[in-house]
């Protein structure tokens, strides 16, 4: 029996940190694009590290996967073909296949060694990857998203990494083109967009290149992460139009569990904050 | 110049820890309480920790303030008389003092020299300290509950440390019991009420506590704080009765300005989460 002892990440945008108390490294795996570990916890479960930054942890997972999902598949009409870029944890992928009216989703994550270390140590949250309507593409999605026939997609999910290393090419102009391009015109894409607290410029920036790209309707929802910086994080929904029916109550009738997102949770999400709206000028 | 270091708050009771980069501390005083520092950060202002615990930022500590004060006087259909336990820092009773319609709030705190560096170091937060309806007391909040006459007070905010050390004699019947005697039959008690995620426990016992003292209704809001373990916090509101009027909605007409605090914030965090209400079992 190992002591345990704490291990900390810190976040230099933020000059914050969190920290967890381990008991051991259970895996690790320097894959093409990063070094993937896996280490044990005393009280979140296993614990996910790429390039030493905090991916997920049993424990609160569950917050960032069902919102990264259901407020964008809530807000579609009828969200039929999904495709998320990234989300190799399968978590995503997970909450997408809830849907019933969901036909097909495509996850596309360059690195399959992220997916096979989910399998290994995070095997609830790949409980939906031998779905039928399920296809896991390890590959580029900058490329995919290129080449992804016009007006196809209702729903693109953008769950990467921080803006910095084999994400970096995931927040700009360029790659929202694609999004836009593939989206059908009533699409939604949907972006993880950091912490409102001290990244608000990050958000200012993402817009900026969606609107540049064509999309015309923001919404930032936030909502907590403890595992991330500051525990608090967001995700930006980009809709070509605002012209289209919104649903958020419908899903009071969903037909599966969730442990965090209601229909009043996601309409809570989309109360604004003084101090955020101030940031982002709406 | 000094070079910046990380500093770390071990939170034992969830395993998980949280940090700054700091550059130098600025104060520090041992009082007959508790030992109170504080020190500079690179990003989140000025920091108070009292007995190694973050209490506050610059940056973030609007949330808590907002959030342990505004909910609570804008449910109660009249405020007039206030009384604040603990909250040295002056944070909580700045937001009080906000309401036009407060006659009178008094902050009762055990330390002194919590204030003292709340004036020095967090000034904006003493801005309210010489307003006529203010009376900043420094002494046993237990007794001077005890002490308060019956049906004489609107609105107790308990603003305390964690239940361990000077603030413990908060979280229990007996303290309630004063608390249920001090209120008005549509007086409401609110209480800082630690993170929703990994400290249920802790909100299922202070509800039973306040259960056994009288009171019949709760709320449980969460909010997020990055400075307090996993960076989502919470506060409880009590009411004697589930009778009295209900006025969330007035705040949309609210004559003052606030950062996070809002009608629909404040609705919003009104929404039941699925795993929180399976836990406190309603």
């Amino acid at each position: 029996m190992t002591e345990p002892t704490w291990m900390y990440e810190n976040f230099e945008p933020a000059g914050s940190a969190i920290g967890y108390r381990i008991t051991r490294k259970l895996d690790e795996v320097q894959s093409p694009f990063q070094k993937i570990e896996i280490y044990e916890s005393t009280d979140w479960g296993n614990l996910m590290l790429i390039d030493g930054a905090m991916m997920l942890t049993t424990r609160d997972n569950f917050l960032y996967h069902e919102m990264m999902s259901h407020p964008a598949l809530f807000t579609h009409a009828s969200p039929k073909r999904v495709v998320i870029i990234g989300g190799g944890d399968c978590g995503t992928l997970r909450e997408v296949l809830k849907h019933p009216g969901v036909e097909s989703c495509t996850q596309c994550d360059i690195d399959e060694q992220v997916t096979r270390m989910a399998e290994k140590w995070f095997p609830e949250l790949c409980d939906k990857n031998n779905d039928p309507r399920a296809e896991l593409l390890f590959d580029d999605g900058i490329a995919y998203m290129a080449n992804c026939p016009a007006g196809s997609v209702d729903i693109v999910i953008v769950d990467s990494t921080d803006p910095v290393g084999p994400a970096e090419g995931l927040f700009n102009k360029a790659f929202y083109e694609s999004c836009f391009r593939a989206l059908k015109d009533d699409g939604i894409l949907v972006q993880q967009s950091e912490s409102p607290l001290v990244l608000l410029s990050l958000i200012q920036e993402m817009r900026g290149e969606m609107r540049k790209a064509g999309f015309t309707t923001f919404q930032t929802l936030p909502f907590p992460q403890p595992c991330y910086p500051t525990g608090w994080w967001s995700c930006t929904m980009a809709r070509k139009s605002g012209d289209f029916e919104y649903r958020v109550v419908d899903s009071r009738g969903k037909a599966f569990e969730t442990k965090y997102y209601t229909a009043d949770i996601h309409q809570g999400a989309l109360a604004p904050i003084p101090f955020v709206s101030a940031a982002l000028g709406k």
